[in-house]
């Protein structure tokens, strides 16, 4: 049986935009998603805390994970943007690291302030800071279709990148759909494009489904043979209700869709559509999410 | 290049348990959708009034259409549940009808108080009239995958109606995931059994996204060799934020997957979306469409 690693994302990914909320109500929200079965979280980034409010208590959570990975066995990650925040996630105690290199100039210039090669650059120091720690270290590749700003995204320049990532020796590569605009033939022609470069590396996919094509890709990225997919309960990520909405793809959903396709996840469905009620109540607001609303059918 | 046809719905399966609105402004939503381009459109359906008020003014709608058929050469059709109901499309001037079996006998209990076996038989009679009088008559296979009382339905029964549509002489065949609950491996699983049963006829399918994967699913039968399909603009139809919800895909979500699969459809995408408002007016609430909110990506 084909089997996918999910990688739950609320925590991050989720919360980023959203107002910030109170450790104890992210603390509730991970008991809520490690009961899931996940095995892999991205609990937190280590980014500016004036550009990323909700995430600033990104050590106080940090100090509270070992606990869960003793508990429950669980693999948690941190997000940076730069060699700064790899040494604070670290420093926190972080075993793994997701490094952000955008594939698109514009993008890259608005979120950290550097070109796509300055940060491709950074890609070593960063694979230094986390292999002497004895952590782990994931180059997550943004805009990899599109750029809200240049259009679309060259795939040489995805290419460039994750060349950069194995030539470094990260540890894994993902590709990630930053504005919710790719749809499977997309996928499925950039993985063929890839998998040559990455090879045996562990490639993932992140999709948002902001223009409700996001469970499609995702399933066309499995046909494509990638086995890592992050998710979020609820669909939490953004705001999916206003103009411009990003939600992440909903982990109960891309389960349901899963199981039905006879491939094995560790996250229980009954499960994630608690913990998509407890990120609905932790952030106030209604979530796109559909099994939220309408529930797992009815199996006979 | 593939192409696929589209059926705009949202005028009967996407009104049907809306509270009943004017004919005016059913006229309205009719030219907005006229304007995307589709080339047919399910424009009403010719049942127990007092079951689905907001179709009662069947007849007064029909009587509006041969104006939108002349000008822009668009082909309407009428879902029926009986012979009755087919005499009254018949007489109204519908030259196209579909009659609705349910596979499944709780579901077709619960719809119009026959067994599957008892529908079925009632196709001859159906298509006798149709046929009589230069109309087409397209028999649709309800809870195709899953009833919400039986549980999932046994493809055998789909089969069996088929097979009975088929040499009955029905002009097309469509099946419906009626409940929301199916998944691109099995849309792809039902259509490869239904394939050397229907021939060349013409298979449709007809997906809601309650559960997310409607446009997956809708992705898998196109690759699977279906080349109709059925959408509502604004994903218009049942009541998408209420538990049990049931909107159909939306027209303007679908074209937008389609349009980078490289698969000719007949709807513009931008006259999709301005119909999708123009639907979320004329009910007077939110719909669940990904583009009405978040509109087409910025094409480079």
């Amino acid at each position: 049986m084909t089997r996918v690693t999910i990688r739950e994302v609320c925590l991050r990914d989720g919360l980023q935009i959203e107002a910030p909320i109170p450790l104890s109500a992210k603390l509730e929200l991970l008991e809520a998603v490690v009961a899931t079965g996940v095995r892999e979280i991205e609990a937190t980034a280590f980014v500016s805390p004036s550009k990323v409010p909700a995430l600033a208590d990104a050590a106080a959570l940090a100090a509270e994970l070992p606990r869960f990975r003793e508990s429950h066995g669980v693999e948690f990650s941190a997000l940076v943007a730069g060699p700064g925040g790899a040494g604070r996630a670290i420093a926190a105690g972080m075993g793994s690291i997701e490094y952000v290199v955008s594939a698109a100039d514009a993008h890259s210039h608005a979120n950290v302030g550097r070109s796509t090669a300055e940060s491709t650059d950074l890609i070593a120091d960063i694979a230094r800071i986390a292999h002497e720690n004895d952590a782990t270290v994931e180059v997550i590749i943004a805009t990899a279709w599109d750029c809200p700003f240049d259009g679309p995204t060259d795939p040489s320049r995805v290419l460039d990148i994750a060349t950069a990532a194995v030539e470094i020796g990260a540890d894994r590569v993902a590709i990630a759909d930053t504005i919710g605009t790719t749809t499977p033939r997309r996928v499925t022609a950039l993985i063929e494009l890839l998998r040559p470069i990455v090879g045996d590396l562990p490639l993932g996919a992140h999709f948002h489904n902001t223009r409700g094509a996001g469970l499609a890709s995702a399933y066309a990225a499995v046909l494509a043979g990638v086995r890592r997919l992050d998710a979020s309960v609820g669909g939490l990520g953004g705001c999916p209700f206003a103009p411009g909405a990003s939600g992440n793809i909903a982990t109960e959903d891309l389960v349901y869709l899963l199981r039905d396709s006879d491939i094995g996840v560790d996250v229980d469905l009954t499960a994630a559509i608690h913990a998509a009620g407890v990120a609905r109540r932790a952030v106030g607001h209604d979530l796109p999410s559909a099994l939220l609303r309408a529930g797992d059918r009815i199996l006979g």
